[in-house]
């Protein structure tokens, strides 16, 4: 006697073992020997429970059987690509190609299943127990000032063009100014972030010594101190040296080097806190002094030292931690528990920037529409670089899972951001100006990056993974090829023509190809 | 002693009168009365009753009132352009414009929020009772073969463009062959269906009486009954000929020649089964005994002939039935009941319909993944035309508020649908026809109309009343002017470029103007 798995009424959920095949009648039995793996068989008979001894605790239908009488071949399925088995290593853009098999495994029944359940907590939550009113906004809009990144909508009046907004973000506040007080919604996002596990280690600090190396001799911390917005930023790996070696903290300069253009200067320290730098000689011993006491150095720590503009110096720093994290962990240094959801909010970010070709002019650290900190507004009309926002990030186990801020209410205050700091064209954006005129409440609220969020609850390292039909990272569908190729009758009703680049006689024939098929 | 209306923390729903105004501090006193209609204001007080007899039962918050103690006047609101009364009629295109206004009407604060709370109720109902999986899919797909309205947006790659999917139909498959036995979605939806109160009223039959006027004199008759899809088909108003005089009739001839290019020959019964008609004498003895028994016509029935191709003279009756209904109830007749739900399954419609503009060829009645009706599979081979689908549609109170389909699980008789009898480009679906080989269960599904079932649920005219950011009948947003134009340079990323119609001139000039201002 032998037993053979197919699913009943609902797949994945509940396999079923059919029994006594073989006592079965030849025509049944010939139906269920010969279907290939996966094919759909709809079979009648009677649940029995399984012999003693031969139960199954890790199935949920472990303990019974089915006695099959009659079968049915509903679908035969052809020879797969891949076995659909989690341990079974297959490549992603083939399991992209075939994203209806790859759907079957334990893995993303699992994760869109959960999906599902969290949004639905996170409904209930909202609708049921705090009154939030779930009301869906346009995704034909118009092009936004600094929607550079919005695809076009071809309308079929010659010259105008739809855009798909990035987020909702005009129409949540519409909807603050219409009357609704609590609004939220699950609006769409198709941008690929990747799949870096963006995870923060505990164990680093990082503090400004920018002023222990005011007079240094060394060459690229002196270059960067000389630069307005330069900074030395330091990084302590307590107890480190005793598992980097320097070939580790070689492969870290190396990388900082290649990703960041940016020098990093290692220091070891060994017993009776010794430099072992290849710049030791060029370290005075009144900042060595200051040095330690600032970084509270101790026995056999790491210290890598970076230096350049503010931001990218300690995004520099930011980046070492986890791959300092990285090589520990490898080591068998236990850092992070996965298990655990730390929680941090980021406040305080600077309301404008200096834009990155045009430092003289400013641009908005996130929106034009966040507020800024009430006791910075005086700074908008004096010193505008200053202003803190009203803007928050939350982040989770160190990947930023969700922002939001609170939003200007006037209109006044509204247009003299957008127009005299920012130089935008504020016709754009008059419907909105217009609206804060009409009696708009103060209002705020965040948005939570579903993708990224359920990522870190799954344990999974891509968001394509939390996806039913992700796209690939350069927005291919795998599955069906899009985006396709459009025959130019199907373009004309929206008065556009491809412009084709000089160097695309390949593509144009393909295209070709493709019409007269 | 008097009362000024302001919305606490709860605008909308909460509306609270502030006591005492006379009573406060000077300074309070000049806020709250210099305040313009809808400004903002921040109150603190004390909630105290209501003076006895000066309760409000109509009101939520009617028992109580605020003893102001400080106020702060947070936005100021401008001169309106409408007074936000539901009884002060104003123009849908005003609406629209001030949309957010327009949202503060109790009208659309009740709409939107019974919008959110019914879809609640349904995730709550498949979500939690029966085991169903909310999966997004994407909106950003490519063309398929009969999408004629789908929306194309292009992609930085020359010549390739994605579509927006009218709806999630390929999708839904996919998921069911991944292993998501049950699944749903609120998918997006942007047809705009116009505001016809599409309502069926019940006091009428239609038969087909063709075989009474097979020998008749009468010209439009003769002609449709001399080609192959030719009909005639009647409808009786019962007592009609006691509220609709000839001018009521001739408007209806009117409508029907107007709206359909067809006529209508409209016959009165008076007493004694006399017949009035403008034809009256062209109609035979032996041809009005054998209509009269057919229609059951009793005395004061107004009946109304129609004929042409069989769709359209059924589908012009059916608008008939509407507009005889609309007169009557005009003139006091009570015919429909609004508060009632009465549901209708539409079943055995056909799967394949003649091409209108050559009538030889075949063309879905849906859409080509729908599953004939077991029966009927034999058919495919020999009559297709004669062969019925497994769709179905939904109908409430006379508008159609969904339908779905048995798909077409098999691959063989997918490709034969699509190849054999409609001649479609098969490459273009692939994917879909690749997934079925490979262990596809047989499904089907349903889609819900949610705009129109608000609107029948909400009881508003049109759905306009139901969204909270709807297009205009031509697809603009009146309120922010999307579609817009954008600048050359933006679409170059895109590789496209407009092509504009000779007599474009003036809109291209609008163009420049706008990126020049």
């Amino acid at each position: 006697m032998w037993r053979v798995a197919f699913f009943s009424l609902r797949p994945r959920s509940h396999l079923v073992w059919m029994d006594s095949v073989q006592k079965s009648a030849a025509s049944v039995k010939k139906i269920l020997c010969e279907a290939p793996v996966e094919s759909v068989v709809q079979v009648s008979g009677t649940v029995v429970a399984r012999p003693p001894g031969q139960e199954n605790p890790k199935m949920p239908t472990g303990e019974i059987e089915i006695k099959v009488k009659t079968a049915e071949l509903l679908n035969s399925c052809k020879k797969l690509p891949f076995e659909i088995k989690d341990f079974v290593k297959k490549t992603e853009a083939l399991r992209l190609q075939y994203r209806y098999l790859d759907l079957r495994s334990f893995q993303m029944q699992r994760n869109l299943r959960l999906r599902s359940q969290m949004v639905m907590r996170m409904r209930e939550y909202l609708c049921n127990l705090h009154g939030f009113i779930d009301i869906e906004t346009p995704t034909l809009f118009k092009k936004t000032p600094g929607g550079a990144k919005e695809f076009l909508v071809p309308s079929r009046e010659p010259g105008k063009f739809y855009s798909l907004p990035q987020s909702p973000q005009q129409f949540k506040q519409l909807l603050m100014i219409g009357g609704f007080d609590r609004y939220f919604q699950v609006a769409r996002c198709y941008r690929d972030e990747g799949s870096r596990p963006d995870r923060q280690p505990e164990f680093t600090q990082i503090i400004d010594i920018s002023n222990v190396f005011r007079n240094t001799e060394i060459g690229f911390l002196q270059d960067a101190l000389s630069k307005p917005q330069g900074t030395v930023k330091a990084i302590c790996v307590p107890g480190g040296a005793k598992y980097l070696k320097r070939k580790d903290i070689e492969s870290i300069r190396k990388f900082a080097v290649d990703h960041f253009n940016q020098e990093v200067l290692p220091v070891f320290l060994k017993t009776s806190i010794n430099w072992n730098s290849p710049v030791a000689e060029l370290i005075m011993e009144e900042q060595r002094l200051e040095f330690i006491r600032l970084m509270q150095v101790q026995e056999d720590d790491v210290i890598l030292l970076t230096a350049g503009e503010h931001q990218k110096a300690c995004s520099l720093l930011g980046k070492l931690r986890l791959e300092c994290a990285d090589l520990l962990e490898k080591k068998g240094v236990v850092l992070r528990d996965p298990a655990l959801f730390s929680f941090l909010w980021v406040v305080d970010f600077p309301l404008f920037l200096p834009k990155e070709d045009n430092p003289r002019e400013l641009e908005s650290a996130h929106h034009p529409f966040t507020a800024p900190h009430p006791s910075d507004i005086h700074l908008l009309y004096t010193e505008p670089e200053k202003v803190r926002s009203q803007h928050y990030d939350l982040v989770l186990n160190g990947s930023e899972i969700g922002g939001g801020s609170i939003r200007i209410h006037n209109a006044e205050l509204q247009h003299y951001v957008l127009a005299t700091l920012l130089k935008e064209d504020v016709k754009l954006l008059s419907h909105l100006l217009q609206a804060l005129d009409y009696g708009a409440p103060p209002h705020g609220g965040i948005a939570l990056g579903l993708d990224r969020l359920m990522c870190l609850v799954t344990g999974s390292p891509s968001i394509r993974d939390v996806i039913a039909f992700p796209k690939s990272f350069r927005g291919h569908d795998l599955m069906s090829s899009a985006p396709d190729c459009v025959p130019p009758e199907d373009l004309k009703p929206y008065h556009i023509q491809v412009s084709w680049p000089a160097d695309s006689e390949s593509e144009k024939n393909s295209l070709n190809l493709h019409q007269e098929s």
